[in-house]
């Protein structure tokens, strides 16, 4: 039986890194499943396009795309379809991630689209007034990246603690059922451990597990740190 | 043994059509193989993305992306990798299609790094200064879509026979070696001979084959007036 | 002594119209500040960039730019500089209006640099829960085009009240002290007097008036209606 | 009289640095009209589009935009018409710069309607094959940018020679006509001497000019040395 998505939730983006690409992203969502399945904490792998059938055939906790387009089925070569993503075996997917930013007009129709599909959308927003925006669009789920946090170096264990809960104040205060990930600064099991005390409900990671030595370790601590943290 | 590209070429681009998205994408790409083995003509098959890996899995015959983008692996979230495409399986991209058009030194570096990874590059053209500049790249095929066939019911068959010519003089002036195929205007049989007969080495098609009640039947009259038209 | 923004409030956006560039557009600002002197109503402009200057240099009535890049001073050829637009004369600006969209984050930091120049924000919104995005952004002004609206032909007045009150109040949950416009479905006088009814404070037209037999007359029919409609 | 296009030709990228903007940019438009009359060597300037018409108001040096948009007159907020820069003053247009790239399609479209309004198009390339591809869409000009002198401190009178004369000779073979000028690497009168004698017809400078603390000196020298050595 397919594993849920559930809060806390950990949800690994793969990026393009090659750590992540092909066979390695099926052997990498391979080791997510087992530390969700020894954690029982919700983990999710959004792999690139061309793996989400494989890794949705191999493991049997979440996958999202990390993209749709806003678009319906028809003339649109080299677009990605969000009936496409569904059929071979994703739940959800990123929308609007900093790497892959989208036109406001084209934010609001990837969500409604993915909505239409039943694919669960997270939509990913880099400061403050943006979260906001982005919560008012009504996405299941928001991944607030405080700039603080971005490429700084600083993680949340050690930025100060206003630098989440403003965000969080915010969306809550536009959307106040919205799931809330915090998509920046979680390096280590502290920085997991902080985000859910300062109110995310889950974290969006990359690189921190992608180009571990040993990410089953990194996402262990990841998830056990999760757990003693709701 | 994977059936080889060569000319006569035709490529079927399945775009995001419902009828050859996810397990339909095989059935097409099955059709394809039979009538490629059939004929002995080469025909290929550009699925979506997350369509790639199955399609290359279940046929032997040339399998490319629709579109790659113009990264090298790292943080490019949402963006698709020409590692992650040719691991699939993809032995080729298509670059520029008109529904999917591109900076012009996008183009540039996509036809390298394709070049540098052994995927094949078909770079579109709409008119005949874009294939004109387009040769100048060095792709291994451009495909030319003459303005007075793209959405005009018109098709090569029936049109001045300069209207295809002209084109491809003009890339020839600029590349002698590059790869001609006809990017428009291809209903019916008579049109690949057409298209072939006006110095194409093969078509890229869509609706007329994906759209068809019949497919099988529709390729077979495209790969046996190709053979007969070379 | 130049005359101020307030509601009700007419924006009259010249597009790229021949009707309204150039020398044109200085006539046809002319004409509009006529209307705004003999009826006391708030009369906008907004010119191309190229006619800005000459606009703001023989009209009193304020001048808008159609659009700002989210740029600061520098290395940023064929873009738009809020500080340039600002120092020929402009003292507001349209941001993503609907044939100009932008990324979420650009609308974002847009904004942000037309407050930090003292520039009137003007966001526009083509449907209800991108209105509400928007004002969760903190603009000067939203100018919202219900869908039902834009290009169908129907007008504010003959629509059902909902269409626009809907919007309104979505973005007055999100932001009570915006300005909000109604951006689309105006095409005479009975349309503005309904757009002001709904709870909108002005109203963004472009053809209506640019394109009119009599600008004057048009122009002086809305003023009024404005007027009387408060 | 107003002064002719002509070759030797220095062309002043102003891009959207404060010290060309606004009154500034008239201020450097008149000293390089002073330079031009001085040494009888063309040198044309580029403003932004809101300083257009000042500038080719106050001057007699021919003024180009820094871009336009491949649009007919209609309903396009916020782009640039070629008919609206050309009405106020503006005799020719950068295209496609390195900082304004565009898709090749509408590359191509904006060098035809520059073309059709009798504006000169001046069309950037950053690189040898996209140097050879936008000759052969037929521009009046094309700035060629080699790689090695992009934002590498190197300048053309410093680099092994064949940088240039490389991209010379290639640019040449698909259309020997075209007017070329170097885009990079001009930071004093050795290198507009250098860009000369290695094959090209002008250049196209920016900060070097714009940034100087005597703008009126290095324009000076640079029309000095490009006239000594035609």
């Amino acid at each position: 039986m397919p594993l849920k998505i559930q809060t806390p939730l950990i949800l690994v983006n793969f990026k393009t890194y090659l750590e992540a690409t092909g066979r390695k992203a099926v052997e990498l969502a391979k080791t997510a499943e087992r530390v969700s399945r020894e954690t029982q904490v919700s983990i999710c792998v959004a792999p690139q396009f061309t793996d989400i059938a494989a890794v949705a055939e191999e493991v049997e906790i979440p996958v999202f795309a990390q993209h749709i387009d806003p678009i319906e089925p028809g003339s649109h070569t080299g677009y990605v379809l969000a009936d496409a993503v569904k059929e071979v075996g994703a739940v959800g997917t990123l929308i609007n991630h900093s790497e892959r930013q989208l036109r406001l007009s084209d934010i609001d129709a990837a969500i409604k689209i993915a909505r239409g599909k039943g694919l669960v959308s997270v939509v990913c927003a880099n400061n403050q007034s943006i979260s906001a925006a982005v919560a008012a669009l009504k996405p299941d789920m928001v991944a607030v990246e405080p700039p603080e946090l971005i490429g700084t170096g600083v993680s949340v264990s050690k930025a100060q603690p206003e630098v989440v809960t403003a965000t969080v104040r915010l969306v809550r205060k536009v959307n106040p059922t919205v799931t809330i990930l915090c998509g920046a600064g979680i390096s280590n099991g502290e920085d997991v451990a902080a985000a859910l005390k300062l109110g995310t409900q889950g974290v969006l990671v990359a690189s921190a597990v992608v180009k571990a030595k040993d990410p089953y370790r990194v996402l262990l601590e990841f998830a056990e740190k999760a757990k003693t943290n709701i």
